[in-house]
């Protein structure tokens, strides 16, 4: 009867910081289901018209990229327990910056994650967040502390 | 722990398009319930007179149909992630309309299949719609792609 | 990956309605999870007094029972996919009648059932309902085309 | 730039308890709209048929009333701030429940009123209440106290 | 004080229906305020391209227009307390069907109106719908009864 | 097919009478799934802090910890359809009072646990619960009855 | 067609922290309908038996009075844009403590007044909220800002 | 009783195309009450640390600033028919992202506003769109024709 938890990962999809979160969370046992957006960029770029036929016009191939993907982001932010956006060095990343927005109004809780040096830019974004991190790491730590209770330092002392 | 997608096929009733996606999708393992109206056409017309009595005015005989039927679609649109739309050559099929309306109001992802012929008429129905197929077989690349993330062409190539 | 169907039966207490339908589900192997109020009369009456203590007051003796019922009763419902409500020959049934209205606001789907002689007094409630029957053997009907899509002189003819 | 409060009056309409109340608020120049479902009893059975055309079937003619009542009290109920529902002395009344029901699930501020005979059998619609008054000077007492803080023996000492 | 009531009609844009209403409306002196689609179809086909650029594919064209017309249709459509959905005799009236799915699952008060001739067409949206009116006239002694509670031939004999 | 309820316990965290209700909810075999705060003092303090970094600011060091602290309670009760709030004898408590509060905007069924004594000031908190009980054994006795029906001397005695 | 902002205040009620802030407001002409409870200590505690009758028993005689003071507290909170939570020195104030939960869930924008004292066990609270004031004035100037843009030392530099 | 539109204009702050906007849209004569964030960016930075106290840490200082901002931007967000989001040449512009995401998750109808060098950076959120415009111009004649059915070269020719 334990709780599984959705935890939607959106944001950068350039490093295997996904991956580094779903083993460390699979190695600690958490009862956890992951989901994200479809990381491979020239899919996610073309699945509109690979499936549906090419476009001439480069803003309508965009768009039916961009809505078939939608059919997947949305359903499952709108499932996610947990919404974690992260925010890389590259690229204007404003679809992570836009699930956050999404997440935030759905009132999901969201954790967000980007190197220092971003924030004075992403102000909104953490602003909604219940929690920001820096690191991969940090952010099994905050799962798996509000999942079980553990807390290394403190509950591993007793 | 694999996420089970919820999937109504509403519309027409007079093909077999219905199999065809769910049987493609069998062959896939795509990890999808399916579900929809009931397509016995006598069936769905007479079920509510059937059941609980006849009526002398066809327009009561009707309404008694159409909401024992409301009962199931209702239900599962309400259930649904995906809610695809079909439209065929034949019949008003302001039913697949309304269902189309029904889902868009409560945020559901709209698939909608139809020939380009109808593209005009359709207009707002398409627009409503996050992909527009023009076969079941895209329908079902489209979920396969939504859900698992392979795109034939990109993802079989690494 | 068959889905369950949830159903509340709400109101009369009096005869065994709910077993009727229960035992005719089971046997015709429906998916269905049934579930209703505490049909013990004394002990709904009393539950509030019995486990939290005495009252003086026959109102807050009411409202001690009353409300530690409706633990049960708003969970339950909010959580259906369809509510029954029988009105019986006797009692004031504004609990059967109360359960309809707040099923309606909640979008339920919602059948009626009551012998015809209570049509006209009936009229506000059956009016938010998709279908009324008159008896315990057409709701098993009923929710069997809705769920499987059987109707007996029709899909068996095939 | 005072706030104006939404008041609907359900349930009773073979008294003038609606006048009563609102006679008194206007007389205390109290800042209610009031409403309520149309009191001419045949007017409300015969609405439908009049308008859209006669039906051989009783249930018929009731259920098309009904539906046109409806357009006006599920309006008005959805606007409301307060619902005062009324249980009378004669008729069954389930529209009255019906219509507590309904706003309890919309998380509308209920008061009930009725006469202390009615206490058990309306035990969960009371449950559902913010107030249950005895007679409609004490509704009026109640509504003067929610919105302009005026309690006799209290704020008047001042 | 009075209450201003939103009524939105939606449907059939080759005949005067709409002014039928507004003025009767107008000449009772009800509380109304009207709403509805561009009924100029020119202008409503071509606005997408009209305002932001002209698209070779005629889809892309059908689809800037619907969505810039879906702007209004849905704005007005969820500040609307009564839905009016009018189907005529041409033309497939897609998005009138999905107009009435779209108040539907809004829970807004739909009244529907057709010749008698599209009954069994549209018995599912007519499921829907709280009146069904053989013509605009009817309409407006609907409206006019659910507003203000007179009915010829019954209010009017006091 | 049994229905596992979810019962969120909030509030003090000193005393043992969370375990108090989950023993006795599992020798009596009741199908619930229970959530709770994380009760370690120092981790639930320290939280924040522990995994993305000190704060030299004391107010900025318990706001990052309520925050983490805040995606499990507000994903638990969110989930819950019981919240059960304790009140104990120390401590000011305020986190218990604002679980009360959100789980009321939610609709959740709240039960109050406390004593006597602290009837007065928490009588807006009482008044928004369906029950009040002044023992764990209480909320157990509330907890069979709602799901089981079970009441010991009434539907024992059968 | 200014906007007029909904600003509730929560709490404390033995200071005159909401003259403060309304004469303030009002001096500076911003457009606000501020709102709160009923602030006469004696008639918030017994408004409901002044109005409906005495009870015997003190916990009922509290949950009168709670419950018709909800009517008030409930719809205008409902009605809020910003809801402002102040704690004062003294008593428990778990009422402001609901408040604070009561319009977090339901996603109104909160500010919390207290003393830097009370920060410790106010940091859930304080977690819900987009802004802490220490004082009445820094809660207008937040205001003033919200709403019309200004800020001393900014933009009353240009 | 005509309609007044809200319109929140949302992103960029270092042009003038908010007045441009504005002032054309009064120039029409169109009932429209437009919104937005505070566009004084110094102002806009620092509300937080200004009104309640300044941070020796970057970070808060940020986050109590944009606190300050969301109890404005969500409040007009949450009132607005229409969002209007624009992105300029410079700067990340996440918060414009973040509006965008926000508002398509409450079912607003989103205009986008950005050149066309932006189009594939920017899919995700034309995606949610309902018109794309590249400049404030085209945003006025939506405006004008989804309000009040305007359209040149059409309905200006009759």
């Amino acid at each position: 009867m334990e709780r599984t938890w959705n935890v939607y990962l959106s944001g950068e999809i350039h490093t295997d910081w996904r991956s580094e979160i779903e083993d460390e969370a699979k190695h600690r046992g958490l009862p956890i289901r992951f989901s994200g957006p479809v990381t491979d960029h020239p899919a996610s770029d073309d699945c509109g018209v690979a499936i549906t036929g090419a476009e001439d016009n480069k803003f309508w191939h965009d768009r039916k990229g961009a809505q078939v993907n939608a059919i997947r982001t949305q359903t499952l932010i709108k499932d996610a327990d947990v919404v974690v956006v992260r925010f890389g060095e590259k690229y204007r990343q404003w679809n992570a910056a836009f699930d956050a927005g999404y997440a935030a109004a759905l009132g999901k809780a969201i954790i967000v994650n980007h190197d220092e040096s971003l924030t004075h830019p992403l102000k909104e974004v953490d602003a909604a967040a219940l929690a920001v991190a820096e690191t991969p790491a940090q952010i099994v730590d905050i799962l798996d502390y509000v999942i079980t209770g553990r807390l290394a330092g403190y509950t591993d002392k007793r």
